[in-house]
């Protein structure tokens, strides 16, 4: 389609394009022209730093010639089989994905992305253990389509609240607005698990099929849980036998410096959703890794649920390149270091020298600024759910000096790609901190 | 993936790949190593006539060189964007479809695929008419995520049944096995508007938000409404202020001899979902075609809803690459002669023969025979939910003569590409009389 204007582009989005989580009318959409690596142009030939990774997914930046490649070599080759047939590439993605899942979580059930592989997963684990109810924690996001927005915590849910029978919300820790007046990791994390007991024992135990969590909550605040919640989870989940779901769709595939976030933790989850990353998202793709034992519960007996585009070969040739490159690259290690070494030190520094940032948090290259107009009251600088004067000048100010920064309510993540350069991230970092003094004043 | 072996290919799907509506341990898939037109290939290199467009997709067949290009070409532009940005390839897929979807259904919400496009439908619809319950058929399939299996009749619903909250079955028409105690088309219609229209009335005008429906029920059985019925539907929901949402995963793009099977009954509901035959599948891509009227309630108001993948760049171009060869090579009208002239005679000559047809149903390259051990009771030949020896014996035999056949329950549904030659429509139908004569012998 390049034969097509960027004008012409513009003009037949607002005239056919419905876009997502939005008032149609309200919106004056960029046009993306081109991007390459961690950069992307829009229409009037600005170049631009893709500080987000578009929506947290281009883990390997834009147009990786490698991943590039597989894609056109599998469209020559065959571009699409049905879920039931075997098909080469979909066995080789399988088989890469499940080399690097914690664990006994070597069954690959393939989804289009991020939202049906949470529904899945909610599924099997209604089937295996026989009980209805799901738990999450308000602070999460885990997709779109009605169920999975249900177990969302974020506001996202509040005009789909209808028909969510069986999902209850709890808190997961958060120090820095600790649902349990603690004042240190460790009471959070001791505050946190006894509230979750508690849930539990109220709930009641035998009515309770699954624990859905982010291994780090992303989209909600990137608040890495502190050392000990996980496997205080787990701990409780196995106690009860309920079966815990580690949604890894935003966290996985090197974001937090390792293959899965929940390896900081030292679990294995029962069942593991990841998409987005797990081919840097050049074609939707999404999917459950499955632990034997409930493997085992569809072994003789049907699973009851799937899909057309299950396994969809192109977009399992991109996951091998992907895979392949991490591998090849030392990506996983990459982003590790950028965390240590890069962003951990420079937003700790810009922490200091801007009044609005209340607190950073992160790992690897997932990295959240949590912004207050008040550091004493940590009055947060745009409303829960909303966003602000000051959020939207941060925004401008940094697109005019050639970043794309993610936003979310009165936050700043940093989630660009993770072949993202030392320099690169510089210049980004550089970027904000200009754009925050801009708005500050 | 070319380098992978067929037996490696198999060896890994078995210990890595978790299918579909299966009971895993129970299952010997077919390797697919090639296909190219209406023909794929198995690892024994026997070639196979697929009379199956593997789940009623490859509208286009296999490799069509078009699409294939358009989809290498967009991987070496921008393989994708987030749903945000305005993107060249996404812009003209949705113009093209608007192009042709009937009425004011003018706006384009992109799904990956059927059943998250049935989701947001349901969803729009209960937003827009602030009502909950959703209304649908017996014989249906809307999809396998947790809303949309609930609203399907299939008994895939089954096992799913839970937390379905406001989604209501009637019955919609089908003679051949008439809920109405009915001996004609006409009279079949009748009943099921009046049938209908009792159950809006005591389910309460209200209290429902849509009605769901497939313009012709696919995997259900490919019944044809009698003519007026839809039209009876649309002036119902008219009357109460109920949404009607057209299901055109499986039947729209041409199956049925139109570029969409709701204009045989010349009505335009006020959503339409689609998926498949869009981009024939070459990559996962669904969507939601919304009137206006729907579309001013999202015009200053956010749609609650979206996904990372809505419009993505390489499943967008290549639905503009299928949508641009079926005008330039008259796509549709073939698809409708086939039916007509092939199809339709053919199928009525092996009824004529073989005492197992109980009715042949179809148009366009969309048709079904429903099988019977009896034609004066019309004891199905396998049950309902079920298979039987002798349908696994009719697919044993057309496996062997070289012809993929698609099956469900006691029906065999002849949906191959439409594309497909006459002189290949015929190779496959005479495969199936001889397997047909095979089996019952």
């Amino acid at each position: 389609m390049s034969d097509l204007s960027a004008d012409r582009a513009y003009e037949l989005d607002r005239k056919h394009v419905f876009h997502s989580w939005s008032a149609q009318a309200q919106l004056d959409p960029m046009v993306i022209t081109k991007a390459e690596g961690s950069y992307v142009w829009d229409r009037y030939g600005n170049r631009l730093l893709d500080f987000t990774s578009q929506l947290v997914f281009t883990n390997l930046g834009h147009q990786h010639p490698r991943i590039v490649k597989a894609i056109q070599e599998q469209a020559a080759t065959l571009c699409t089989v049905a879920p039931s047939y075997v098909n080469a590439a979909r066995s080789e993605a399988a088989r890469l994905i499940a080399s690097h899942t914690p664990g006994d979580l070597n069954r690959i059930f393939f989804t289009n992305g991020g939202a049906d592989a949470n529904e899945h997963a909610i599924r099997m684990a209604r089937l295996h253990t026989g009980r209805q109810k799901v738990l999450s924690t308000y602070r999460s996001y885990h997709g779109g389509t009605q169920l999975a927005v249900n177990v969302t915590g974020d506001p996202r849910r509040w005009p789909n609240d209808n028909g969510s029978t069986g999902t209850v919300h709890f808190f997961g820790p958060f120090l820095y607005r600790s649902a349990f007046s603690a004042t240190t990791e460790a009471e959070e994390c001791d505050r946190a698990l006894a509230h979750l007991e508690q849930v539990i024992a109220l709930e009641g135990p035998p009515t309770i099929a699954a624990i859905i969590m982010e291994s780090i909550p992303g989209t909600a605040g990137i608040m890495l849980p502190p050392p000990g919640y996980l496997q205080g989870v787990r701990e409780l989940c196995d106690r009860h036998g309920i079966v815990l779901i580690a949604d890894e769709v935003m966290a996985g595939f090197g974001r937090a410096g390792r293959w899965f976030a929940i390896e900081h933790a030292d679990i294995v989850p029962d069942l593991l959703t990841f998409a987005k990353g797990v081919n840097s998202g050049y074609a939707p793709l999404g999917g459950v890794a499955i632990s034997e034992p409930i493997y085992r519960t569809f072994a003789d007996r049907p699973y009851p649920g799937g899909l057309t585009y299950s396994g969809h070969p192109l977009a399992c040739a991109a996951a091998v390149a992907t895979i392949e490159t991490m591998q090849d690259e030392r990506i996983v290690e990459h982003a590790a270091e950028l965390g240590a070494e890069v962003f951990g030190p420079a937003l700790r520094k810009l922490a200091a020298k801007h009044e609005w940032i209340g607190e950073v948090r992160g790992t690897g290259v997932f990295w959240a600024l949590e912004l207050v107009s008040d550091r004493a009251t940590r009055e947060p600088l745009a409303p829960y759910g909303g966003s602000s004067p000051q959020l939207a000048a941060i925004v401008a100010a940094s697109n005019r000096r050639g970043l794309l920064p993610f936003t979310n309510f009165n936050r700043i993540h940093l989630v660009p790609p993770l072949t993202i350069t030392a320099d690169e991230a510089h210049e980004g970092l550089d970027i904000l901190d200009q754009a925050l003094t801009e708005a500050a004043s």
